[in-house]
């Protein structure tokens, strides 16, 4: 087993806040295995990187010997959205919440181990309480502190309507800590208020209060706004080999060491020798290819990684133009405009013109960006002008 | 059966709003038996005059032909104050709840039709309800909403805690109301958000929403503030005949009419006719001797009522002095100061010094209203002086 001390640095890694920290050493330091609790939407999940920082961490703990509770709310899964207000939260039938949580285990324990993972479900202790037992539980918390919490805060001073029983989710979540003896909860910052809801709902029921500790939200390829669907700015763990190694080796320098830190599972040591090799003189895309490599073959094995890598800079990634794209010229000879299809062969980008047709038809070319159709004719000017999957140069018109 | 129009006249005699006016009218045209809802605390009863306006309107409706709903909030009973914070709401047993229940029987009856009543219990409906089912009900309305209820908004303003359960007993309120299929529910003016809330509930379910009737709050025994226990201006409906009847004819005239509003069964003709009376030169004694007679003997029969009346004058009632009171003059005899029991003697409010000493010795003598102990000396000056429950006298020491 490795000192507390280093298992807390790595604990600590990364993470946003930890609540409380010696309360943390106190229990690392027992020899207990500890129970680790995360929840989880029992909506239809499609993690990307992203979540898995969160993975990440719980599979530190049970490299360190510990028991995560994977814990699927199913219990409010079940009730939607009673306000019906919202269409995007409808009520899950037991059927979809089975098939989500198969879907999962299927996404999570290519992180986790499933020998050290017990998956649960709330409606395991919510489903036979009555209504008196959440009309209690309500009665543990005031209105005002509930109008704390950050979004209902917001929410309140700019007059947007908060449905009651949103008011009952946070002690729903907070008695989950209870019914499972939650030594550790791990959840995202924005879940701070429901997080210690568990904590002082343990306390009031003489259990020693678990430790909270709040995971960042990961950087997007951008660099710069928080990963996510809508931002389209993620990697699906489910994506092919080749696009999540070209999409992790086309990230900013800049947001390098922040993946590495919250993705790789590398120690600190082993990253630190990383930054010294660049200081070095290293090539930094070397050190992306190794990160690509380690992610890659997480979520699809070792020699779809290494097969990934080698067709790498094969295939274009939109809105990225690969290194060495070529620079050519094109003589419009006299005329104030060329055919897109007459440009794509005269710059090589098409074998023929049977396949320039081909491929115009099908929306393959692509100038800016942009698909075209075949009638499109360009002037004088700079383009980037995309043939196909593979080709792509500058091609100046003049 | 009588018009609707006066029907109409008499359910609005004294009540504070009605809501809506038009859907009462419709539903007393309908012809059909109403169900008429009102709901009580499973606290110990122990009702006052005040209680009974809105019982005599229950009355009034079963008069009409309706069926009343008297409703025992024993489900929110069953759980107390969650928060622990009130003594005064313990969380009551079944057994508790089912003695409390036999005593507002007991009471109630006096003036309900026990053919024409259904005592119920909310624990009917909510106790096989889940945590979902209130998670659900907690939907059906907004925090910004709930906090428009006078005694919230209050509480909220003045940082005054209010606990998340207390949230949703208005809602549990409202749900009794689409569990009986209510047509009318009564309640004190103070209930109104509640009682509104049913209506709401009901709309919901879509069900004919009900109609509030709003009953006002009874002014006591000094005319002014409403009638309380703890304001001791109050008349319990099992207080003694003679104590009652003592009581209600020593009313200020000012309270007469309301009394008479709000108590009595006369119809409001009889009442347009007492009082042309007493611009006739009638004693308005006489009307509140009427008004007691009637009342004592709802509570306590007929019998009682004309006994009450024959041996009304013989009881001194704490703070009124009885009319025809003796005034007395005590000579001091040249001494500063006279005991108590001396003056008694002299003013002949004692058969014999035995007497004096005994009424002493039990705190049965008073001074100005005010029970003293037999060390007492008065000096110069006009007391009070009352020796036991029959014998009162201004006594001027001189």
């Amino acid at each position: 087993m490795i000192p507390v001390q280093e298992a807390l640095a790595e604990i600590k890694r990364g993470t946003e806040e930890i609540l409380v920290e010696s309360e943390l050493v106190e229990k690392l330091e027992s020899g207990k295995v500890l129970r680790i609790k995360a929840g989880f939407d029992p909506t239809a999940p499609d993690l990307h990187l992203g979540h898995t920082v969160l993975l990440n961490k719980l599979k530190l703990f049970q490299d360190l010997g510990h028991k995560v509770l994977f814990l699927i709310g199913d219990f409010t899964g079940l009730i939607g959205d009673p306000t019906g207000k919202s269409a995007t939260r409808p009520a899950l039938t037991a059927e979809e919440i089975a098939a989500n949580a198969q879907t999962y285990k299927e996404q999570v324990f290519k992180i986790l181990d499933p020998a050290k993972t017990e998956v649960r479900f709330n409606s395991e202790w919510f489903g036979d309480k009555g209504a008196d037992f959440m009309i209690k539980l309500a009665g543990k918390l005031s209105v005002a502190r509930m109008l704390e919490r950050d979004d209902f805060k917001k929410r309140f001073k700019a007059n947007q309507s908060i449905s009651i029983h949103e008011f009952l989710y946070p002690l729903v979540q907070g008695y989950d800590s209870v019914a499972l003896e939650a030594d550790v909860e791990l959840g995202g910052t924005d879940q701070k208020f429901n997080l210690l809801m568990g904590r002082e709902l343990q306390k009031g029921e003489g259990q020693d209060p678990q430790v909270v500790i709040m995971t960042p939200l990961l950087e997007g390829l951008d660099g710069v706004k928080k990963m996510s669907k809508s931002l389209d700015n993620y990697i699906g763990i489910t994506e092919a080999p080749g696009t999540m190694f070209q999409k992790i080796v086309s990230i900013p320098d800049s947001l390098m060491w922040r993946w590495y830190e919250l993705l790789s599972f590398k120690s600190l040591k082993e990253i630190d020798e990383l930054k010294a090799s660049i200081e070095g003189g290293a090539n930094p895309r070397d050190v992306k290819i190794e990160l690509a490599r380690e992610i890659v073959a997480r979520f699809h094995g070792e020699e779809a990684a290494a097969s990934a890598h080698k067709g790498a800079g094969n295939v274009i990634t939109e809105g990225e133009v690969p290194e060495g794209t070529a620079e050519l010229a094109v003589e419009l000879d006299g005329q104030v405009e060329l055919a897109i299809a007459a440009i794509i062969n005269k710059a090589s980008l098409a074998s023929n013109s049977a396949q320039a047709r081909d491929m115009l038809k099908n929306g393959r070319v692509k100038v800016d960006w942009e698909a075209v159709e075949s009638s499109l004719k360009l002037g004088q000017g700079k383009y980037l002008i995309q043939a196909g999957k593979k080709k792509i140069a500058w091609v100046t018109l003049k």
